[in-house]
């Protein structure tokens, strides 16, 4: 049989690290892998970023959005696409300055419905004052396309990118919110039970406001940012430090989730910890500010920020590069994102 | 009846224009449709620009690519994402020197085409020493997608970029290739006609060595630069001068077509002059330098470079801001973009 794209390879965990991989990494030579005094694809994180000048960087980042169905409790894809460009730009360290999109529908779309969504992407970049500079708009036959996909590019611009190379041993690992919202919300209305799963909403939200100032403020202490999106906080913890020689320590009842959330998740058998967020932040912070910078978060208006763990020396060779957690009565499992067969998710 | 999003919305003719404007450029106040000293939406062109410092811009284009089918004759998407993101920035006049895709493909996509799509892509910014410096990677479930969508995301650095607004009466209007060679192929394939229609291959291929060089040379003589894709030079020649208190006049029968094409899309009742390429520059010039322009041009490798035409003052109100084309016999009639139904060509 002809070897065919899995959905897995799209799921944002192991599968998709490998079909990245022999797509992309391994095909492009070390020095075409950055640019211009810059970096890109020669670092794991979200983006690219370009030195312009003696002290500042541009830098890029770039996702395509593709959730069903696209309303949803607590946003739509238009949400979706400009908070999750705002984000990615923020974890690098990046103030948002400029937004472009390229939307694809399929044609019978409804007019109002596309209205609704693009002035909800542009409503969220007028209040965040960021510019619109460009973009595409493509329509697809009947049948061609499940009705619409849309692509954010952001640029920011900032004098200290955070390229989550940094994270070393003794580093406390915080996250900012309850975890799995997002996902939790989307799964419940595509099994259309939005109806018993009232308290199941998106958390969809731009990090800006809350965690961007945060992240000025100690930008030297902090050694890496993400938005668990796609594959959840354990894609994102595991992405960190599969290549590190060092162990990261979570204990699981220190991650922030709400029990709706979990239960409903657990009935699934769906994993919380790999289950999408889209309004939180993870970061990898220096011990000495921990506790500085989690109150100073949680003043900012990030409330339910915790610090759940610690980047530790390998206990063992097996472990270098792993995730371990604590599970509620004590023992140790790996937490490894599992690629769950939840498509279109965001 | 609901009011519904056609295909003729996403043809790049009058439709495009209009749900553009209502989507996007009536929503965005105008100190949000640039950015950093720059130039955004403000500007009817391809892309975006931002000052990064006194004398330098960067320079930034997205499109997303449909084709239908992905493999043509003459290329596939991986080319035309690649070729179609460079010569955006080449007619910016900026040098281009980092890219970014994001790819949604269709679970159960051939892995031996995804490779070959990908290898495409890469292979041509690896040949022209263009970073790739980021990306994403999603899979949508079977049926949810019509197999596979590229966007392209380009880089590009220029100390004078070209927006396209210098355009004035008395320019030369030149075009450099044979036009609708991509959309003649396209539908070639679409219709099933390959075998019959043997000469018909897309042009797709990048402008960096031959139209680049030119510009950077002539910069100061050319006010306007586009490679006609979506829509076609009708299309281009349109946008550029619909604000404008001009005409364009175009002599017909000097526009460079290859006959095969010609006849090919007249059989079907395709009008040429709206149709895509994918490998060919319009360009507005200076008169003065217009013959050395096409010249240099010729010498480049754009061997069938031709002036066709020039911008003159309104001879009528009706005329203004129009597209006026001399007709074989002699006639005059207004060139202006056909949205036809050839969804899914670029």
């Amino acid at each position: 049989m002809e070897d065919r794209v899995k959905l897995e390879d799209g799921a944002g965990a192991k599968e998709s690290w490998k079909i990245i991989d022999e797509l992309f990494l391994s095909r492009v030579p070390p020095e075409l892998q950055k640019t211009l005094e810059g970096f890109g694809l020669d670092v794991l994180d979200d983006g690219a970023g370009v030195k312009v000048n003696d002290k500042e960087y541009l830098v890029f980042t770039t996702d395509s959005f593709t959730v069903n169905p696209p309303f949803f409790p607590g946003g739509n894809i238009g949400y979706l696409a400009a908070h999750g460009t705002l984000n990615d730009l923020v974890m690098m360290g990046a103030k948002p300055v400029a937004f472009m999109d390229t939307i694809i529908v399929e044609e019978g779309f409804l007019r109002k419905e596309l209205n609704e969504i693009v002035s909800s992407m542009l409503g969220v970049m007028l209040r965040e004052r960021v510019s619109v500079v460009g973009g595409d708009f493509k329509v697809m036959p009947k049948g061609s396309i499940d009705r619409i996909v849309i692509t954010g590019i952001g640029i920011g611009i900032t004098d200290s990118p955070i390229i989550d190379e940094e994270i070393r041993v003794g580093d406390k690992i915080l996250v900012t919110g309850p975890i799995a919202e997002h996902g939790a919300a989307i799964l419940a209305s595509q099994l259309g039970m939005i109806k018993e799963t009232k308290s199941l909403r998106s958390d969809t939200k731009p990090l800006t406001k809350t965690v961007l100032p945060v992240i000025q403020k100690f930008r030297k202490y902090i050694h890496a940012a993400r938005d668990p999106t796609r594959g959840g906080i354990a894609a994102t913890l595991n992405e960190w430090i599969m290549k590190k020689n060092a162990t990261i320590l979570i204990k699981r009842q220190e991650i922030p989730i709400r029990e709706e959330v979990k239960s409903f998740l657990e009935a699934l058998g769906v994993d919380p910890y790999s289950t999408a967020s889209e309004g939180i932040a993870v970061l990898a912070i220096d011990p000495e500010k921990a506790e500085e910078i989690a109150e100073e978060l949680i003043r900012s208006g990030e409330s339910s920020t915790k610090i759940v763990g610690e980047v530790i020396t390998p206990p063992t060779e097996f472990l270098k590069g792993k995730v371990v957690a604590e599970t509620e009565v004590g023992g140790k499992i790996l937490l490894e994102p599992k690629s769950v067969n939840l498509p279109r998710i965001c």
